[in-house]
């Protein structure tokens, strides 16, 4: 995949060799001299990746990276600061500003490309989940901060090598106590039957048993874990292995001797990414649950009712059962809304809600379907017993107590579906019953 | 990225064959000795790409394919036809039965991955789209059915041979005859700005002026045509090209000499995905909208309403504006709705909600706040204006006609924000303007 790169340098140089290289694998690149401008074209330029000098003058490249990572807008956006610094307090330092990767220069160009083809990829999944409306922004989903506690992080070490596995065990500790080593794939699944689901997975190149990328491939693949992070952990001529694994959908790797600091601080950038992603997909799949619910009482929404209902019509002829449908209102809530106020009006439907939800099966559906009125469709049941659900919530409601002196009675109409109903007058009829329920006094429950 | 693949095929053989050359690739590979195994294996199986046999006793390729392209729950797959017929007929009903791409053997190896890598990736997009809860199903998403219709499909072409364009232009009228034909990479700005944009794009790898990789590059990562879906056109020699664009982004290519009756199938095909993965992200879109908007009204609900309110606090204090509450109430709408029955209420409800969203400014928030009542928040404005909109909400509510014989009226509180108050306090006070309508004998406008 190719993908939009924003190159940042003071040095016209610098640009100049970069821009060649990426123009050469058909990139798209954009360019900025300073920190400043390239805050300024993440504005108003859609770019994938960005690729920060680390000595700039005003604003530095860690400077630059900690704006890019602090706004919800670019937040999301790979980072790759490139320096001629080695130092690894320098690797960390840009790490801890939220860097994705650091690279040294002069820049070995199959690492750079392994690395830039998997930042692209992991940008647009995330683009794909942050969609492409305003909806995101309106429920105040963009303005996520990301994600700082790692306590709770589950790690797993894949790796023959027990003195290394201890050592690496040792130093992830300062991050988080879930640390599991395992020495083989064979030990996977005992992981997901003990629920041990890892958030970053290390998995050594060095292994003797089985061939690492099969390892990872195997892991990439299992709907349980595929998931987690996975960072490779390699000596220096393994290198060839590593590029492999990052095109397989490795994340990230180590070059063994590990500086603690460095190990630390990247595994907290694969952290935070996977949790950003999960955090996306969690929205989206909250987003999906509310657009059925109603937000007051938690049952299913009109609108729901309405799509569903001709699943269980269809459902219940087709098994030949009955099927009823129960119209529960509550009675005089204009009134108590008047006297009480709005927020004892809502109570009041919370606890019907409430009453209602937790005296059906899992297989009725229990709508709330207007103001102060309910629906609830049932199958697989008969005439009395109907009944008698019916007169035991008439009676939970009516010795309810919502609050000192205000007590609540519901009325409530039921009806069958017959042969020759459509959707609409089997609701009208159980409309209908409630109706006489009211005019008989209230409190009652009519079959009609 | 590494995918897992199911290999079908009768002969224990070429299974095997085939099977060695994935691992190498670090590919996981399943399989299946006949059509209805492989129906069976999709059931319990999480599969990213299908490599199925052609020639097969009982069900034969094509008729496996389209089962497979039938069921909803598999029809995302993509499905690789392999066979040892070359005849373009063959090609043909593959595709035509829902193939995604149909390979002759002896497989080119390099062709094969190419495309593993192109199928997978876009199966793992779609895979983000459909999330992994159950709501998709419950709101009747995934029953959703193959596009067929491509009379309104917009497709581009991009050659500077205009005799071969044309001849395509020709083949491509059968489909649609919305097609364009542009000679370099500059016209792909006046397309935009007639917004002229491509479901599908055929770029010719021949094309004289630019690079066509360079071409494709900056379609793919056009905010505006990305989702296009781009098919090569090339000759015999220039397949390194082909192998380079599939793994830029491209989806498929045709090679010269072209049969129209596959050049229709293929086009098909990618038309097919693109619609399929844009429907997948309207679902999101709609589905994400629905969770903030009410059903009956279209207006914002409650839950959005609670959620956006103390940002407009926030903002109307920070810009040193009055901020207001109105506070609608349709009168006497519990008898309305005895009377005349629910669905009658339920117009009364989009009636007023039509009112009330046709009268205010978009920056103005307009929400349904429970059964019959609204609410709307509204700044930028002063004390006697607002008094005006609230009296002509009053009137164009009193004067509406339902129904033969049904009026309706509407009592409205109002309430200025004060610096002491809290959001209770601010809505308590609309809420009990509106009381004070209701008590001065309704259908009237009280500010307090």
């Amino acid at each position: 995949m190719t993908a939009n790169i924003l190159v940042v340098d003071d040095l016209e140089t610098n640009i100049k060799v970069l821009e060649a290289k990426l123009l050469k694998e058909y990139y798209i690149v954009y360019t900025a001299n300073s920190g400043l401008k390239a805050l300024e074209m993440l504005k108003t330029h859609k770019i994938d990746v960005i690729l920060l000098d680390c000595m700039m003058p005003e604003l530095d490249g860690f400077e630059t990276c900690k704006r890019i990572k602090a706004n919800p807008d670019t937040a999301h956006i790979p980072v790759v600061i490139v320096t001629a610094l080695y130092d690894v307090e320098y690797r960390v330092k840009g790490l801890e500003a939220g860097a994705d990767e650091f690279l040294t220069k002069p820049l070995n160009d199959v690492a750079l490309f392994a690395r830039l083809k998997s930042l692209s990829r992991i940008k647009s999944i995330l683009d794909e989940l942050q969609l492409r409306n305003a909806t995101n922004t309106e429920l105040g989903i963009k303005t996520k901060t990301l994600y700082q506690d790692f306590a709770n992080s589950k790690i797993l070490i894949i790796n023959d090598d027990a003195v290394q596995s201890k050592h690496m065990m040792g130093m992830l500790s300062r991050l988080t106590s879930n640390i599991k080593i395992i020495s083989d794939e064979s030990m996977v699944a005992n992981l997901i039957n003990e629920e041990f689901i890892p958030d970053a997975t290390i998995i050594s190149c060095q292994i003797e048993k089985t061939d690492p990328l099969r390892l990872l491939a195997s892991i990439k693949t299992n709907q349980y874990i595929k998931n987690s992070s996975i960072m490779m952990l390699a000596e220096e001529e393994n290198m060839h292995i590593v590029i492999k694994a990052l095109d397989l959908g490795a994340s990230d790797y180590f070059i063994v001797p590990i500086d603690t600091n460095e190990l630390i601080a990247r595994i907290k950038t694969q952290l935070r990414r996977k949790y950003y992603q999960e955090s996306l997909r969690t929205d989206l799949e909250v987003g999906m649950n509310l657009s059925i619910k109603d937000g007051l009482s938690n049952l299913y929404n009109r609108r729901y009712f309405d799509a569903h209902l001709p699943h269980l019509i269809d459902k219940a002829t087709e098994s030949s059962q009955y099927l009823y449908a129960l119209m529960i209102d509550i009675d005089n809530f204009k009134t108590i809304n008047d006297i009480y106020g709005h927020q004892i009006g809502d109570e009041v439907i919370k606890y019907t809600a409430k009453i209602l939800s937790t005296n059906f099966r899992v297989t009725d559906l229990v709508a709330r379907y207007g103001g102060e009125e309910f629906i609830v469709i049932l199958y697989d049941i008969n005439d009395k017993n109907i009944l008698n659900i019916a007169e035991r919530i008439r009676e939970s409601i009516a010795t309810s107590i919502i609050q000192k002196d205000l007590h609540i009675t519901a009325s409530i109409g039921i009806t069958k579906h017959l042969p020759t109903d459509t959707k609409e007058s089997f609701i009208l009829r159980a409309d209908q019953g409630l109706y006489q329920a009211k005019n008989s006094g209230r409190n009652m429950v009519r079959f009609i």
